[in-house]
C-alpha cells in the first residue's frame, strides 16, 4: 500500500472515512426535515463522488456547466439540475442533446434564455423544466421582484414544450421565504403551482430547516470543507476532508519559508481570509503570499520551523477552486492510497 | 473556416500575427545588444509556441516545474533551464532521466538543494549545471548575500557531478548588478567563473540592456500580454495578443450584467489591479467581481450597455494563469481559426 507520505508533491488528498461522513451527515439532517437533497458536483467534478451522494440518497445532481453535467451524464447519472443560464445555439444544441439521456431541469432569470429553452424544446419535441432563478440579496443572477419571477413562470408556463419548474436561489437568506410566498401568492389565481423551491449553499446548510419554503437543498462544499467554511462555523477543522500536501523547498531567511505550491495549487481565491490557507502543523504561521508555483510563508510566530524538505499540510481557503487545478485527486484511509480519481468535469468551462 | 464570432464562450484565443510580433520584437531586442533570449513557457504551457521561440533565435526555454519540462522535452526542445529547487527523491529521479535526454541546468537557493543534486548526478554518473539564485528585494526565493551566493557556488563547485552554472535572479532591480559583482569578486580568487548571469521578467524587460551584468534574460508573459503587463508600459493593448471571449448570460438589474465566466475561467489573481479584466468593447465597465462560472460586471458607466446573448472581449489581469485554466487555446488570424492547440503542459503542479 502506498501511504500518504509516500506521495509526492503537491498532491491533494480527501480522507475517504472523513468524506463518507460528510456525505452521511448532510443527507441524514436534511433526511430528518424531509428536505430533499440534490448535492452541487461542483467542488469534486468526480462522477464517484456523484455516485456516493445518490447512494446516501441524493434524489439527483446540480451541476454549473454544461459541460459538467454531460461528464456526469456520460458517468451514468440521471437526474441533473443545471442552475444557469444556457444560452447560445451551440449550447441548446448539447442541452437538447442532454435531455434525450438524463431527467434535466433548468434555470433561468430572463425572458431571453427562456425563448431560447423553448425554441429548442420544440424543435426537439421535448419538454424542459424550467426553474425561475430569484435574487435574495447576494446580487448575483436572479430575477428581482416576485411579480418578474410570476412574469417569468407565465412565459414558461404558457410556452409549448416548457413547464414551470419552480423557484431557486443562492445563497438562501431572510428575504427567501417572503419572495416564494409572495410568488406563489401572484400565481394562485392562473393555477401555476410553485412546486419545487430549490436552496443552496453549504455556509448556511445547517439553517435549512428554518426555511419552510424550500423542498430541495443544494450543497457543494460540504463533502470536502475548507478553511473558508470552517470560518463561517458551518464545519470544523476535523470535518475537513481536503487536504493539500506541500514540501518546503525554500528556507531563504530564518522568517520565511517557501512552499512547493502557488497561485497554480491553490487559485487566488481569498474567500474574504487573511492568507491563502491555514497550515495544519504551523497553525500560527501567516501563508502571506504566492507566486505561481510557490507558497510564501512567514514562520515567525511559529516556535518550531521547518526545515528544507519537510511537508506542510495545508487546508486551501476555498476548496472548489483547488480541485479544478488538480488533474486527480487521491483518496486516502488511514493514512494509505486507496483510489486515485480523475477530476473528470475538471476545467469544463462551456 | 471558422470565425472568431462562431466559437462558443468562454473561450481562450491568440492572435498569431501579433503573437509572432511580440516573439520577433524581443528577440530583436535582446539580440541587439547581444543578450540570450531563454524564454519562460509558463504562460503559453504549448510546445508549438516555444518552438516559435527557438526559431526566433532563443537559445533555450525556461520551465517552472520538472512535469513542465518533461512535456517539453517529450516535444522535441532540447535545452531546458529549470529555476527551482527541486527536492525530494521522486523528483530527483525524473531530473536525472530529463537530464539523460536534454541539456538541462538547474538552480539552488540551499546547500540542502545542492546536496540533493549532488547525489543524484553522481548516482547517474551525470554532470549537472546548477546556478545559484539570488534575491533582488523581491522577497522570494534566493540567498541574501554574496558571501552566501560564494558559498554556495564553492559547494557547487567542490560536488562530483556537478558544475556551478553561474546566477540567476528574478526580477532584476538595482541591487542585481551590484549583487553579481561582488559574488564574481569573491569567487575570483578561487577561478570559479561566473560564465551565465540570468534575469528575468516580462514588465522590466525593455531595460535589460541596462543591467551590464547579465547574459540571458527570461520573460513569459510578452508572447500573450496582459492587463497588469499593460499597467507597467512594458505593453500596450495593441500588443496584447490574448482574450477569453465571453457571452452576457444574465442582465438581472439595468447596471449589471453577467458574464459566462468567473473565477474558473479568469482565476482570482487580480496582480494588484482594481477588478478582474479588460472588457475591450466597454472599457468603462467595471468587471467588481467572480463566482466560479459567474463574471459580474457594473456597466453603470457605459453609455451603451450590453443585451443578454452579446459578446464581449476579456483581458485578464494575468495571463498566465488563466491559460492554466484551459485545456486548448485556439490560434486566429485575421478572425479566422487557424490552429488548436492543446495546453500540453498545463496543471503540471509536480
Amino acid at each position: 500500500m502506498v501511504k500518504l507520505d509516500q506521495l509526492d508533491t503537491p498532491v491533494a488528498v480527501v480522507d475517504l472515512d472523513r468524506l463518507e461522513a460528510n456525505i452521511a451527515g448532510l443527507q441524514s439532517y436534511l433526511d430528518r426535515y424531509g428536505i430533499a437533497h440534490r448535492p452541487h458536483i461542483k467542488t469534486h467534478k468526480i462522477p464517484r463522488i456523484a455516485e456516493m451522494q445518490m447512494e446516501a440518497g441524493a434524489v439527483g445532481i446540480t451541476c454549473q456547466k454544461l459541460g459538467e453535467a454531460e461528464v456526469m451524464a456520460d458517468a451514468g447519472l440521471e437526474d441533473i439540475f443545471l442552475p444557469y443560464n444556457i444560452v447560445g445555439e451551440a449550447k441548446l444544441q448539447r442541452l437538447v442533446a442532454l435531455a434525450r439521456r438524463v431527467r434535466l431541469s433548468l434555470t433561468a432569470d430572463s425572458a431571453y434564455t427562456v425563448r431560447g429553452y423553448a425554441a429548442a424544446a420544440q424543435g426537439a419535441g421535448l419538454e424542459l423544466s424550467v426553474l425561475v432563478e430569484f435574487d435574495s440579496g447576494a446580487q448575483r443572477c436572479g430575477v428581482q421582484s416576485p411579480q418578474e419571477a410570476a412574469a417569468l413562470a407565465r412565459q414558461i408556463a404558457r410556452s409549448p414544450g416548457l413547464r414551470f419548474g419552480g423557484l431557486m436561489t443562492f445563497p438562501h437568506t431572510e428575504e427567501s421565504d417572503p419572495f416564494v410566498v409572495e410568488t406563489r401568492r401572484l400565481l394562485a389565481s392562473e393555477t401555476i403551482p410553485v412546486e419545487r423551491v430549490s436552496y443552496g449553499g453549504t455556509p448556511t446548510m445547517w439553517q435549512a430547516h428554518t426555511r419552510s419554503e424550500l423542498t430541495e437543498y443544494r450543497a457543494g462544499t460540504y463533502v470536502y470543507g475548507d478553511r473558508k467554511t470552517m470560518t463561517t462555523g458551518a464545519m470544523s477543522l476535523e470535518d475537513c476532508a481536503f487536504r493539500v500536501l506541500t514540501t518546503v523547498v525554500s528556507r531563504p531567511v530564518p522568517e520565511r519559508g517557501i512552499l512547493d505550491g502557488g497561485s497554480k495549487t491553490f487559485s487566488s481565491d481569498l474567500s474574504g481570509l487573511e492568507g491563502h490557507g491555514l497550515l495544519i502543523e504551523y497553525p500560527e504561521a501567516e501563508f502571506y503570499g504566492m507566486s505561481e508555483e510557490h507558497g510564501y510563508v512567514d514562520f515567525s510566530r511559529c516556535q518550531r520551523r521547518p526545515e528544507i524538505g519537510e511537508r506542510v499540510t495545508v487546508i486551501p481557503n476555498h476548496v472548489c477552486v483547488v480541485t479544478n487545478l488538480f488533474d486527480e485527486i487521491i483518496g486516502v484511509r488511514q493514512g494509505e492510497v486507496e483510489v486515485v480519481w480523475p477530476v473528470a468535469a475538471r476545467g469544463k468551462l462551456r
